[in-house]
This record gives C-alpha cells, sequence and structure tokens, in this order.
C-alpha cells in the first residue's frame, strides 16, 4: 500500500517558491513578447474552434456515440485555443478500437454505489473495477498493434503483506508491442501507523480528535497506482493514482479522519501540445463536475509543484492534476461538498484515465521514430527514475517501510533508462522544445496558471505528429 | 563538492543490526556445513600457495618489477585459499599494457611530499595527480581494444563553482570500447557550512571546540571521486572517493578540524573470486601498511554496512574499504599515528586503485558474453542507481544542496540501466550465485568478517571466467 498512500504533499510544499518564480519568469517571457500577446487576443476568441477540434479528434474513441463524447469534453471550457488535431488520428479506425464502454456510469459491481456500505469497502470494489477496466483498454491497444499474435497480456500477481494485513493484485505487462512497461496496481489494507506515522500527519493539518501521541493508530487504505512506459517515444508514460484513507480510533476502532487523495500527469518525451491539452482536458471535467471550477486550476499547480525536480529545475512533465486530503473540510471541496459527492469525483477522475491517456497512445504507437529520437526518451527515462527515487513521497516511503513490497514499489520506473554526462539539446530541436515546456509548466487550457499555450509551441509541437 | 564531501557515515549505522543479523546468518549457513569446515582447514593451511597464485596473476602488471609486485601484495597476509588464477590473463600481454611506472612513491608534483605545506594543498595536488594517473591508465585499457583509431579519451572539463568558491576537473569517458561510461573526478573548494550541516557533524561526534552553533563555519575540502562501469558484463564496476576535510575557525580561519574520509568498491555482475579477493588485497595493503592490522578488517566490514540495499536486502557489490572521520584520535589510526602517517595511507589507498582494478578490466573486457548477460548486467545497473538515488549520502547531499554542480553528482550513474517486474534469477544460475554473495558479505582474504569463503565459490566462479 505505502506507494499508493504515502503519496502526502502539504498544499504549499518548499517548491512552491521556486514555483512562483518559475511562474514569475515564465510570465516576464510572455509579457515580453508582444507578438506572442496579440497572438493571444486570437487565441481566445477562437477557443470554441479548438474545442470542437479536441472533440473531433476523440470522434473515434466514442464511436458512433457522440452523447458520450459532450460527456468527456466539455467544450465550452476547452480554451487551450487552436489546438491541431493531427490528420493520423483518423487512421486509427482500422485498427478496430473500441472504448465505448468506458466512461460508462453504471458499474459491475452494486456496492460502489450502495451508500449503505462504508466506504472503504466501496471504494475497494471500485479500485479492483476500474483495474480491469483500465488493464483491458491497455491489452486491446496491444492487441490492435499486433493482432497476428493476439497482443501482449498482463500478468496479474495477486499478493498478501507478510503480516497478512491486506494485499493487492499487481497487474504487470513487459515486453508489448505498444507498452515497454505498464502496471496497475491495486492494494487493500488495514493496519497500524506508528505514532511517528500519526505525527507526520498532525504536522500536516490532519486532526485525530484524542487520540494519544504514542498510540499505534488503526487505518485502512484502499488505492489503484498506475504507470505506463509506451515504447514509441512520441507516446507519451503516464501515471495515476487514486486512493482513500481511514484513520480508526484506537479503542474504538471506528473512523476518526478519512481522506481522498491523487491525480495523473503525463510526461512526453517530445512536445506534443494536443496530447497534453487533450488529457488536461479530460482532468479538468470530473473536477469542474464534483468539485466545481475553482478546483481544477488549483489541482492542476498543486502537480506542477508536487512533479518538480529541483536539481534539475524541470517538472516531470506536463502535469495533470494532484492532490491530497480531500475530505469535507478541504478547500479544494465545494461548500457544503458530501463524502458522496467526493468519492463521485475520484470515481469520474479515475474513469477519465483510459479516456484521457488511451487515444494518445493509439496516435502515436505507430509513429515512426529515428534512433537520436529513442535515445532522448531513455534520457528523459532517467529523470523519472530520479523523480521517483529521490522525490515521489510514495516510493520514498516505500522503500523505508519494513515488509513493503518492494517490487510492487519500483514497478513505477520504466524498464529501460539512460544517463549521459552534460546531455544538452540542440536549441531549437524538439529535444529543446520540451525541455522549455518542462522549466516553464503551461497553462493548456487557459485558466490562468502557468504559462500562456502561445500559438508558436502548438505549431512547433505539431511538427513531431507530422513525421 | 558535495559528492565527494558528504559521503560520512557513522560507524555504527542503522544498517549495523541488518549486518549483525546477515552476519549470523551467513555464519550459521558455514557452520552447517561440515564438508565445508574441512574444506576451510585445507584452505588456511594452503594460504601462502594462494597468495602466490595472485602475485602470479599480477605478473604481467608489473612487468619485470618484481619489487613492486611485492609491495603492492602483502603476500603472507592473503590467506582467502586456493585462488585460482584465470589463465586468460597471461593473454593479456600482446596487448602491450605496461603499467610498471603505477604504484611508484614518486610524484610529479613536490608539493605533495612537502611537510612545510599546508595538508589542504598537498592533497589537492595528491589527487589531480591521481587523477591524471588513473585517467591515462583507463585510456591505455581503451587504447588496448582498440589500436586502430587510438582508443576512446575521456574529455577533460573543467569547472568552476557558480560563487566562486572553488571548482574542479571532470574526466568522463563515453561510449568506448571497454567503458560504457567512467568519471574520474577532483574537487577543491573553500566555502562555509551552515549552522545546520555543522550541528550534522557534531551530531556524529566531531568537536569543533567553541565555535558558536549558529556560526556559519568556513571549510576547505579537496577530494577525488571515480565510477567507472564498462560494457563487457562480466567486467565489474568500481567506485573510489578519497577525500580530505578541514574546517576553520570563524574567526581566526585557522584549522579546528580535519579529517580524511574514502574507499574503494567494487560491484560485479557476475561473481568472479578471483578479482573480489585480488580487489581486496591491494586495498588491505595499504591498510596494514599505514594503519596496522586491524584496520583492514574494521574498514572491510564498515564498506559491506555502507554499500547495503536495505529494500533489496543486498549489498551494493562485494565491498571493498569505507572509512570517515579519520584523524589521528580516529579508532581506525594506530596509537600516536601522525597526520603525515594518515595521509601516507590516503596516498597508498589512492594508488593502489589502478592496480586493484585495471588487471581485472583487462582481463574480462574481451570475454564473449551472452544478450542474457548482457540483460542482467542492465538489471544490477538499476541496482546501482537504485544505490545512489535513494541511499548514497554524497549523491543525496548533492541533490540538496543549492549551486551544486548536478552532472559531476549524477556522473556516477551508469549510462543504461534496467528494471523488470519481480525478476527472479534461476536457481544456481550464474546470476543466483552473486547475488547470494551480495546477500551474505564473504571474508575475501579470510581476516574474520564476512561469511568465510568456500572452495565452492571459487570453482563456480571460475565457470564463468572459461567462457
Amino acid at each position: 500500500m505505502s506507494s499508493i498512500l504515502a503519496q502526502t504533499a502539504t498544499r504549499r510544499a518548499p517548491h512552491a517558491v521556486a514555483q512562483a518564480t518559475r511562474r514569475t519568469a515564465a510570465a516576464a517571457r510572455y509579457h515580453a513578447s508582444t507578438s506572442a500577446r496579440a497572438s493571444r487576443s486570437k487565441l481566445a476568441a477562437s477557443g470554441a474552434a479548438g474545442a470542437a477540434a479536441v472533440a473531433g479528434a476523440l470522434w473515434w474513441w466514442s464511436t458512433s456515440t457522440s452523447s458520450l463524447v459532450e460527456n468527456l469534453i466539455p467544450a465550452a471550457e476547452c480554451k487551450a485555443g487552436p489546438i491541431k488535431v493531427a490528420t493520423d488520428a483518423v487512421n486509427l479506425r482500422p485498427l478496430g478500437l473500441d472504448f465505448a464502454h468506458r466512461g460508462n456510469t453504471t458499474f459491475k459491481s452494486p456496492v460502489i454505489m450502495d451508500t449503505s456500505k462504508p466506504m472503504g469497502e466501496r471504494m475497494a470494489a471500485y479500485v479492483k473495477e476500474l483495474q480491469n477496466e483500465i488493464v483491458g483498454a491497455l491489452e486491446e491497444l496491444e492487441q490492435a498493434e499486433a493482432p497476428s499474435f493476439n497482443g501482449a497480456k498482463f500478468e496479474r500477481d495477486a499478493w498478501t503483506r507478510t503480516d497478512g494485513n491486506g494485499g493487492g493484485m499487481s497487474c504487470v505487462l513487459s515486453g508489448g508491442r505498444v507498452f515497454e512497461k505498464a502496471g496497475v496496481m491495486v492494494t487493500v489494507m488495514e493496519s497500524k501507523m506508528s505514532p511517528a506515522g500519526v505525527a507526520q500527519m498532525r504536522a500536516r493539518g490532519r486532526d485525530f480528535g484524542d487520540i494519544p501521541k504514542d498510540a499505534h493508530v488503526p487505518f485502512f487504505a484502499a488505492g489503484i497506482s498506475i504507470v505506463i512506459h509506451p515504447n514509441n517515444p512520441h507516446a507519451p508514460t503516464a501515471h495515476m493514482n487514486y486512493r482513500y484513507f481511514e484513520v480508526r480510533d484506537p479503542k474504538t476502532n471506528k473512523p476518526v479522519a478519512w481522506w481522498f487523495g491523487g491525480g495523473a500527469d503525463l510526461t512526453p518525451t517530445f512536445l506534443d501540445a494536443n496530447d497534453a491539452a487533450h488529457f488536461h482536458a479530460q482532468l479538468k471535467a470530473p473536477c469542474d463536475r464534483s468539485l466545481g471550477k475553482h478546483a481544477y486550476p488549483a489541482l492542476k499547480e498543486w502537480c506542477d509543484e508536487y512533479f518538480y525536480l529541483p536539481h534539475r529545475k524541470e517538472t516531470r512533465g506536463v502535469g495533470g492534476i494532484f492532490f491530497d486530503d480531500l475530505d469535507t473540510d478541504s478547500p479544494h471541496a465545494p461548500k457544503g461538498a458530501t463524502k458522496e459527492q467526493l468519492f463521485a469525483f475520484v470515481r469520474d477522475a479515475g474513469r477519465a484515465f483510459v479516456p484521457a491517456y488511451a487515444p494518445t497512445v493509439a496516435r502515436h504507437m505507430r509513429q515512426p521514430y529515428t534512433a537520436a529520437e529513442k535515445r532522448w526518451q531513455q534520457l528523459r527515462r532517467g529523470r523519472y527514475v530520479e523523480f521517483n527515487l529521490v522525490l515521489d513521497r510514495g516510493t520514498k516511503f516505500g522503500l523505508m517501510t519494513p515488509n513493503a513490497r518492494i517490487e510492487s514499489i519500483l514497478v513505477s520506473l520504466p524498464e529501460t533508462a539512460r544517463w549521459e554526462y552534460c546531455h544538452t539539446p540542440v536549441a531549437g530541436s524538439p529535444e529543446a522544445r520540451i525541455l522549455d515546456v518542462l522549466k516553464t509548466p503551461r497553462d493548456w487550457l487557459n485558466v490562468g496558471i502557468g504559462a500562456a499555450v502561445i500559438p508558436d509551441d502548438l505549431l512547433d509541437a505539431n511538427l513531431a505528429v507530422k513525421a
């Protein structure tokens, strides 16, 4: 559980200052360019057209279920500007992909929507069902790419903790045609936190009432954690994680505190503004629906802050959303929000992952690439390893937890990675372009967080797609 | 400097308990085998013969300077048993390698042996000269392997800190025929430690007299740090680091404390007991000469403890020596030891690196290998990355140091690495054999630290050499 549960982050982490600096620098850079500013006005005006284009890019995803597309893409809110749709998206149709059943609001397991059941039980049922959905979608991509041998499959690996207090199911695919390595892990556990663990949670503001400082505190946790590394350097890596955490009274074993945490983020090797804007739009929709308009900008910023490598002065990728400590008192929950409403958000956000990510993989998995592009991907994979081993709280917590299942924690690492001394991309190259975005997070959906997406970015990015 | 300077470790780290457990388990395993015990008696009796064999293996190293060989290998003390000399060592002669000038006790720079000069100046001159020697030796190996294009060369990259308080020379070779990536870095700097940094040093027992707790304390540091990753999976990775640290009074700028730290360790992909015993014997010699008989066992054990990955329950490699806080009061310094004597030890230990490591590379760099063996090397490289990013104090300190030169810190990472979910070697395979040694550190030179080296180990290991 450790890798899933411990991704706790204070709302204003030490990176906040760096983040602010980056934003200031980004703003200066942007405002210095009057031509860019002029372009931006045009861009805002053409927001609706851009949104329509995004919707168009996804037509194949929903096949003929246009209402589903509307569900997934809040057209009026997607104001990233004139996002060009990669024309080869249409060519995916012959692959026979059919993801129409994803995003469906009904669940196979009735317990998920049964409000008479404890939330822990419902969340556990939900993450298990989501795991199956996601594994299924990724296997469909494998099968579409390699129909002759029916595609690579996930290995399903059920495990229990050595102390017997829980376990999980790790679904891992490696050596696929599409995916170098993909892990879709579910963990459900009941155990006790050490006093030090409880103190850490109190330090970030959690209130556990009368529970004494020296108590070993029972908790329940259920979560899903996903990391996917495709082979093709033009197909981005993605990460997703949603978890429910419940702290219980040591005497009565009744819940004294609970919260949700999680998020999803995209890590491309090369910039494709379509992919980034699409991914963000898909994650913004559940935020808007269940938490209100203020939520996405805040969780987007939190994501940029959390996935930041101070020693490289760059973010891990193009971001997404990130949150923790989401309960009814959270500043990110709407006034008067119910636990049910927050669970609805987490359900929606989790189910948005496949529509947010799978089309991007499908669009790039057959894109030709050079050895140099593969090498750049490997170098970026090295950065991914650096983030996960040095900075990710979940991984760090897991590595220090006795009896932790190390393979489930480190399955997030790519299969292959590379480090070169003082590697510096040529100015103006696609490699330099993505680095620029990683050093200055962009405002993909024009919500006022990050540097404005300027048309030049999009035009340049699309060069890569045409290859 | 950070990567060099911060490799400070308390003598009895948290791993000590784990280490003790491992030793107990190893002892139990050993004593359970009566046949092994019987063999061990024979083994001890044949110590001299074994030592002679090691000396023989190195004949080509010293060409005809037999006195040099005696200097490097304390024959009577090398009791690892009947170490078999790989017969292909002799075949290296046609490579035309001539390392006879290494290990010479004279230096080009007179300041190194000039006792009227400050130690900082002498150490700086020493590490610079050692850097040249080591770079030269590694380039000779490259040239021997690829004479037609004169061999790959190191890129020499001089740098200064952004605050102007020091700098260094990073010599890096990548993409060679012999070496995938090799970094030989020297740093010399004068700067100030934060009160927190000083508090950390005080916490591990350093005494800075009257210096107030809130003072920013001036220090001087000079060091050399080396990590070498060969291409051939049968040639082990090696690390070496020696440093001199001096803390100065904030008012007078006169030294109030000083110490040496460092060590060297070997990380093979496949077990070759010859390599391990040879490497240890070369490092034991300078310990014996300058610190006395008690030093090598202690520094060997410290090395096994420091390079231990708790989350994998294995050591990084087959060890070597590791030490810190070496001053005249250190428990590892002989009674009445002078600073000069300790510097002599550091000089000798540094110069032992080429004789300890280069012959092993030469012996394996042309050894045939399979794709499966290369893959195993990549997986072990992954562990190396884990150690350096998660556990190595120098790297961690460097990553958190503002204005640190990140490329010099992370040059220790291999060029390529790999992670596979739940990879488990077949029982009895060469992959399983090295894992066994990593889980139970061996007593390569029969000094009473680690599990006894039993003849079976050696016989099995030699299979790999014959390939």
